[in-house]
């Protein structure tokens, strides 16, 4: 029974990998860098995001953002006031999100008007790793708050993972946090994963973070320009 | 292909659930009191666990403990340093115990010689609530770090649990954590649900949360023994 039920998720990744692979293309066709956020609930991804969308948008660029969720859009309402394009995806208590949804959220949006799109994927560290949402860069958040051995725990979600991003570093104190070790931890699991450090709070580290974004919005689109 | 598999995981659920009864009736019948903690990762179930089990065994109590777990087995060696029976329970990457495991891993203990047993789960807020386990009381925590809006975000959990520990207290102040908010949305989506309020780190709320243990222990075995 449980092979069988293996068989079968097996078959409905191949489907989600189909949908993800052209939803990608279309994606980049339009010029958009699509950026999947991954993390344990409470990380601070909404938080992270709020801050990127405004800051984004002040200077010029066009992003927008789908965010997955079990049941309330608290998150998308808290998105909506950076005056970007916001849509919630609710997942009716899946564990995480899929290539069709975003690719049905997407219908009504003019792609070719924005220039970034980030997905806040469901608060989980766990189910999310084996869903290609179609996206460019995958981003996994770590909390100071939830201490330094969860790449060590969560391997796989921070090995499918292309940046990490430590979040709330105004905490790390308060929480005995060792950033040394987490590093430590990140590299073991995924050597030479850029690791930048955050605090949405204090605006620490935002800036490299945003630099990150562009750096590789720049690769992406050199890339798929000289294909 | 989506309903099949929805199908042959209901089949397995009601299989876990059969399970779980003939566990809950064995571990009963020799007077344990079975506790599964649920959260996120990284809100502190080892660390409570670890002041727990220690307090327990120092008020003459037998104490054991099973820890969920995807990949290291850091946990369970914190959780040993404690003197108490300890096993690790590897999930081979499945986001969530299940009732099988648990009654796998109880084969060599004397469950007679023994009077709690605690199950740390997966450090996962979606996956684990519809799994029983054959515990008696299923405890979610909440670290303060992770804010107020989790119960409103994670309602299946909050809702499926008899009682939630509030955790970290001592980082409330730094994380700007409104307790109000918190025990107002946990009784919004599970009302009447105790709430205890602790920090393994300063020890505040451990004596209540014994007691809510031992309280617990009690009307279970006239419970029990009425029967």
């Amino acid at each position: 029974m449980e092979t069988r039920v293996l068989e079968i998720r097996k078959c409905i990744l191949n489907k989600n990998d189909e949908i993800a692979r052209g939803l990608r293309l279309r994606l980049q066709a339009a010029g958009l860098l699509t950026v999947n956020l991954v993390s344990s609930p409470g990380t601070g991804k909404t938080a992270l995001l709020q801050r990127t969308l405004r800051t984004l948008r002040e200077d010029g660029s066009s992003p927008a953002a789908l965010v997955g969720y079990l049941e309330t859009d608290n998150d998308a309402r808290r998105l909506a006031a950076s005056g970007v394009p916001v849509k919630q995806i609710n997942t009716n208590g899946r564990c995480h999100l899929e290539a069709q949804m975003i690719s049905d959220h997407l219908s009504d949006w003019d792609l070719s008007r924005l220039d970034y799109l980030f997905i806040e994927n469901v608060g989980n560290l766990v189910c999310p790793f084996s869903y290609d949402l179609g996206e460019d860069l995958r981003v996994v958040l770590l909390s100071v708050t939830e201490g330094e051995d969860k790449p060590l725990k969560y391997p796989n979600i921070f090995n499918s993972a292309d940046v990490a991003v430590i979040t709330k570093i105004d905490l790390a104190l308060a929480c005995e946090f060792d950033i040394e070790t987490a590093r430590a931890n990140i590299q073991a699991v995924r050597p030479g994963m850029q690791i930048v450090v955050t605090s949405a709070k204090t605006g620490a580290g935002m800036t490299e973070w945003l630099t990150c974004l562009a750096d590789q919005k720049l690769a992406r689109c050199a890339t798929v320009g000289s294909r």
